[in-house]
């Protein structure tokens, strides 16, 4: 099964994965799920905003346990990040039925249409539609890199773009969302555990700073005579990094944009994004308080003008308690220790459907961190450990 | 003359020239050469290499003197760097006939074509095909943003791309080539003066430093786990500033390409190009290897790879001294302080041709310092003064 997923939309000369929405490494993909399902004969379905389920047992039953998780990657992304959630569904379901567990309660495997948002710009665009927290009318104004409507491109790949909206009806036949994932850090690593549970994706936020300074002549102008926006950009990066690291945050700059970007050109503009998460609201507000302080300080010193707007802001999720609760004690029954319970920086689809639903999340052992990338790993051991422990939570919640 | 040429070429949004070699806009500003030649009865023709001339008298009579400059331009460059050169020439031809000086040696008028190199990557490309400095071959080898090779675009604007080369018999004939330029820093604006000579273009060089790190979560990567190019980076864009400012030079990063470039990701690659320039090449030395040495620690502190690749590197130009001393004994006759002499960080024809012919340039004031802008300005008095200096010097060479 594992094996069958990997060739798709791997990219031959990074080794990394480009399967972004509605392309047709995408297509590929959901042809994949579509197949596991209709091999171990379960119900598949898409439902309005292009996600994919299946069903064992009537959803309409209600109470419904769902699991699974998103086949869409980031530019050059990893095989595990989403995939290893899908396949671990499918596999779990396979060890339940080789115990010869009888379900009390529907089980539902989901594969979340575009999750990564590496297309659009926008994550979580299928969950975000389900939950009603991303309207038709703001998903229709998307547009990817080639400037291809959102629309446009479902139509291409044969589903209704007219159709996408809220699905309140299919979010109340569900009684619990679990959804597993390869650690995007080395907590496990280092906790030498196999296996976590979430207790939180802490709050996240993304700023554009705009520096505006002169653009002239790289080899006549005076230094003196200079208003570079590069420099403040320099000093912020580095702001960036001081205050993550004092206040036990993460802080990013990793895209920039510059104008006119000349070898012989000092810049008009710098345009960083900032990316910055932290466990709770007040210390992320503190960590970019302090960036912006130095920037304007370092801007003024050099006669640039910065901007700096919020381009996203995500609050805290706390995953729903008496669900995480019942994955620790499940989980627990035949360890000395308990399970370890961490937060995350990362956002995803459970994090998402939490304001709707009971949600929950597995994290398998990543031993290097890395994620979005070629690089990202997970031991096989590992994950086998991450199959047996979501079909112990998917006995737990629905066997009888 | 002036405000004919001002239109051409010119982007409504940013007031800013697009002035690209071989291009529309180029084609148009070519025309306007060819009309200004006609409408002063000057024999006008195109050489092997694209470069425009307007003849009074005949260059085969050896010991031509030559002035013009070029009418392409930067990405959204100003309207003087270039055209006042070449319009100051035919408006100094002017006031020769109303002075009614009658000439013993040929007079030329030129545009170089593509000065700026802004389309193809690399500067003054008319010139140094002509100076046996750029062979057939590496101008064949030159390609747009867009993947136009050089030869067919020069072909598109009815140019033979093969029969561009080497022109050492033209060279011959000319014997002396002075260019009149608008000064492109504020060294005359503080001095107080409307009119300089240049004693020589700064030695210059471009490097690319490409820092290497490792693509990660920007939201789940532990600070002590990353591998951050970005980081060494700011660092180097400091460490270049502050060594420019202990030598007196000056450094510049002003582009940059980040991989994967995307907000939510660490990033694997920042290649950032530093340009620098100082008096003499020891000094031009100390400075990269100073830069270079902060990169390497900032690297190696931060677990990134750092490449320095040396992409250009130009030796310090000396104009020569003797038309240097007849320009500044012409220009100083009925003056009580001597003619400024200054250096410049820029390159220009006039220091590719120096090589092969005495080559001799004239700045004009710039108040503001600022030029590859939509900004660059000079005071029309300061242009008139630029005028009168140039048909000083051309009647001081050439008249009888």
């Amino acid at each position: 099964m594992w094996r069958d997923l990997l060739p798709l939309g791997r990219h031959p000369g990074t080794g990394g994965y480009r399967r972004y929405a509605w392309t047709g490494a995408d297509a590929e993909c959901r042809a994949w799920f579509a197949t596991q399902a209709e091999l171990r004969g379960l119900r598949h379905e898409v439902d309005r905003n292009g996600n994919q389920w299946a069903w064992l047992g009537d959803p309409a039953d209600g109470d419904a346990v769902v699991t699974g998780s998103h086949l869409d990657s980031v530019p050059d992304g990893g095989a595990f990040d989403g995939p290893l959630g899908v396949v671990s569904a499918f596999a779990a379901l396979d060890e339940l039925r080789r115990r010869g567990t009888s379900f009390s309660r529907p089980l539902g495997i989901v594969n979340f249409g575009d999750e990564e948002g590496a297309r659009f710009g926008l994550a979580c665009v299928g969950s975000r539609l389900t939950a009603g927290r991303l309207t038709r009318a703001q998903a229709h104004r998307l547009t990817d890199g080639d400037g291809t409507p959102l629309p446009r491109a479902m139509e291409a790949a044969g589903h209704d773009p007219d159709a996408i909206g809220p699905d309140p009806g299919r979010l109340a036949r569900i009684g619990a969302f679990v959804e597993l994932h390869v650690e995007q850090g080395r907590a496990l690593d280092l906790s030498g555990d196999r296996v976590g549970i979430a207790s939180a994706i802490w709050p996240h936020g993304r700023w554009r700073f705009d520096f505006r300074g002169e653009a002239n002549h790289a080899g006549t102008t005076r230094l003196a005579d200079r208003r570079d926006p590069m420099l403040p950009y320099a000093e912020t990066v580095l702001a960036a990094r001081r205050e993550a690291e004092l206040a036990g945050a993460v802080a990013t700059f990793g895209k920039i944009a510059v104008e006119p970007n000349g070898v012989n050109a000092i810049p008009s503009l710098v345009r960083g994004w900032l990316d910055s998460r932290a466990v709770d609201q007040p210390g992320l507000d503190a960590v970019v308080a302090a960036v912006e302080k130095a920037a304007r300080e370092h801007a003024a010193a050099h006669g640039v003008e910065l901007d700096v707007v919020r381009e996203s802001r995500t609050p805290v999720v706390e995953f729903d308690h008496a669900l995480r609760d019942e994955l620790a004690r499940i989980l627990g029954r035949d360890r000395t220790a308990p399970v370890p319970v961490l937060g995350t920086g990362a956002g995803h689809d459970a994090g998402i459907l939490s304001g709707s639903i009971p949600t929950a999340m597995l994290f398998v052992r990543n031993p290097t961190g890395v994620s979005h990338s070629p690089a990202e790993h997970a031991d096989e051991d590992d994950c086998v450990a991450g199959v047996l422990a979501l079909a112990d939570v998917l006995e737990g919640l629905t066997g009888t």
